[in-house]
């Protein structure tokens, strides 16, 4: 647990990063969640309204996305729309997306290839919104997969989850990059100095594993990561670890598993409660408690999964957004920016000798922030 | 959802079969735990009381444990004691395990091949007692790999999710005898007439998975079983399943996980009812509603994870277990002895083509049930 002043300290720091946040602008693919682009839109109005310096580019059918802001009063000198007449659906396979240069998430993913915006949020189709930043931005030098990495909620200590759900099948290569790129984005995005790094498995002792956790232990024993071997599945919500590191196949079944579980606890407490009155009575005393755990694991507050490895900051919304969720979405991927979180991932790259050549490096990583 | 009839009739059932319990008898290892050795007396001592056909063999030190029966008045005709002056310790080695020839697990195992016992329960090491099972009772035919089942909590519908820690790396055919065995269990245990069986995935598409589920996909569509397709994380609690297959790494996590989970949320519930004395009054008048979730999603009602796949009935009591899911997990082992749950896996890897020979089928199987 952190102490009241670490806790204090750390919401200075966030402050003083929000009050700081320079000129920079998001792209925002404005089609696609299951609530509809009025959510998006709302989201993008909220971002504008409450950051000062802040600047929105929302991509999608202009004239549609125009008389929705115009029907809501969402108008704002600092909230554009860019034109971007096709739509990928929530069920198009990626390959499909790619060929629809006009839709929403490769607009938007131009606008960041361009250097019009220095990041992006899109809470549509997974899938599609990797192939199209992969195949424009590409990969950070070094880093041969992206990883889709989520925020585990925890009072005192956010832990970052990766990969859930880019790389199904994985080499320890790869869980070694993803445990550098999740590294830096706890240090420079939850300010942990020296982020506690672990790899998910079945026990702590470190012959427990299966063969790739068992190789990747031993090329993540040689970085200067700070590596603190087997993290257990129960450790996830216990703010053991900064960051934990695993296939995109078991990240991605344990988050929806988890999100999952919240859901049935929270149902079932309802249904019980409706059974008797004296329960009701009990539930409205206990209403600001409830709210009060809910903002605690609501991922609303952490706006959205990094997709880090890519040369751009990307934000990855959940389908099932609202505006606020939206709105830190695009606030995060402002502070990505800020931070120069893709920068230090080569560095750090770089520091563990994980670089080819130096040219690599230096290579197109410049036309793009 | 069930509907209430179907419900009532699986009440009748399962009441029907209870007071149809026949002779049987039950080892229990009476050490480990992380209560020490009186919650399982004291469970041992509740199952012989509640079931007038059950009778308990306890195995461990003898002397210890007539002084701690002596010590509650747990006496009772039908709970004996067997000698097994050695204990295997909750982290030793299970290759370590297997010299101590009269460690409490392994005079259990003894009981049960002698036929002296029809099934066993072990709190104890996991790796040892799957270690001592599977060298004494060997596999049943056609069976490489045993495996641990989890029973996940759901109010209409149980779902049997393997394997939860015994194999970490897995070979396709490995989840084919999962998912037979897993059906053969729901159908004969929770009176499912065609088990719906799924395999763990990141998506409901085909073509979703890694390189395991895929090929597993192709071996399961072959079989007789009322197989699904594939299971996200989040259908693991919605009762949309019988059962759900994956391989021990995968398993192991989500189960461990989804424990914390509970417990994390009812941690954080009640940190935040503290905060305030409306909030606490409220909870207080809640309680029954909580009271009644909480038997919902208790793991001590199924009692614990039958491990699958050995010549022999063995329950795997969780190592936190209280008295009353010693209890239970002494009833599920006599009830899957009653129902001849390896008979019909043994038919049903027949009925599927999975034995090699008739005489491997009939060869050692008659002298263990």
């Amino acid at each position: 647990m952190a102490s009241r002043f670490q806790k204090l300290r750390q919401l200075v720091r966030q402050r003083r990063r929000l009050h700081q946040l320079g000129e920079c602008t998001i792209a925002l693919d404005a089609m696609g969640t299951d609530h509809g682009p009025e959510v998006l839109l709302e989201g993008a109005f909220l971002a504008v309204t409450q950051y000062p310096t802040l600047s929105v580019i929302c991509t999608g059918p202009q004239g549609r996305l125009r008389s929705i802001l115009r029907h809501h009063g969402w108008q704002h000198p600092r909230l554009h729309i860019v034109d971007a007449p096709e739509v990928v659906g929530m069920h198009e396979a990626p390959s499909d997306s790619l060929r629809k240069r006009n839709s929403s998430v490769a607009v938007a993913a131009r606008l960041v290839l361009e250097n019009r915006a220095q990041g992006m949020v899109s809470a549509g189709n997974t899938g599609a919104t990797m192939a199209t930043t992969l195949l424009m931005w590409r990969t950070l030098p070094g880093i041969s997969r992206p990883a889709i990495s989520a925020i585990l909620p925890h009072p005192d200590r956010p832990c970052v989850l990766l990969d859930v759900g880019a790389n199904v099948d994985c080499k320890p290569r790869h869980l070694l990059h993803f445990a550098i790129m999740g590294s830096v984005y706890s240090r420079y995005m939850f300010y942990r100095r020296h982020p506690k790094v672990a790899l998910l498995s079945i026990g702590e002792e470190e012959t427990k594993g299966n063969e790739l956790v068992l190789a990747a232990r031993e090329l993540l024993a040689e970085t200067n990561l700070n590596f603190a071997g087997n993290a257990e599945g129960r450790d996830l919500v216990k703010g053991k670890f900064d960051v934990v590191v695993c296939d995109g196949f078991v990240g991605n079944i344990v988050l929806k598993f988890g999100e999952a579980v919240v859901e049935f606890i929270i149902e079932s407490i309802k249904q019980e409660v409706q059974k008797s009155l004296v329960s009701q009575l009990g539930a409205v005393a206990m209403m600001p408690a409830l709210r009060n755990f809910k903002r605690q694991v609501d991922y609303a507050e952490f706006g959205g999964a990094p997709l880090l490895g890519v040369r751009g900051n990307c934000i990855i919304a959940h389908g099932s957004s609202h505006a606020k969720a939206i709105k830190n979405a695009i606030r995060v991927a402002a502070e990505m920016a800020e931070a120069h979180v893709n920068d230090h991932i080569v560095e750090a790259m770089r520091e563990n000798g994980l670089l080819k050549g130096a040219a690599e490096a230096h290579g197109r990583l410049a036309s793009v922030k």
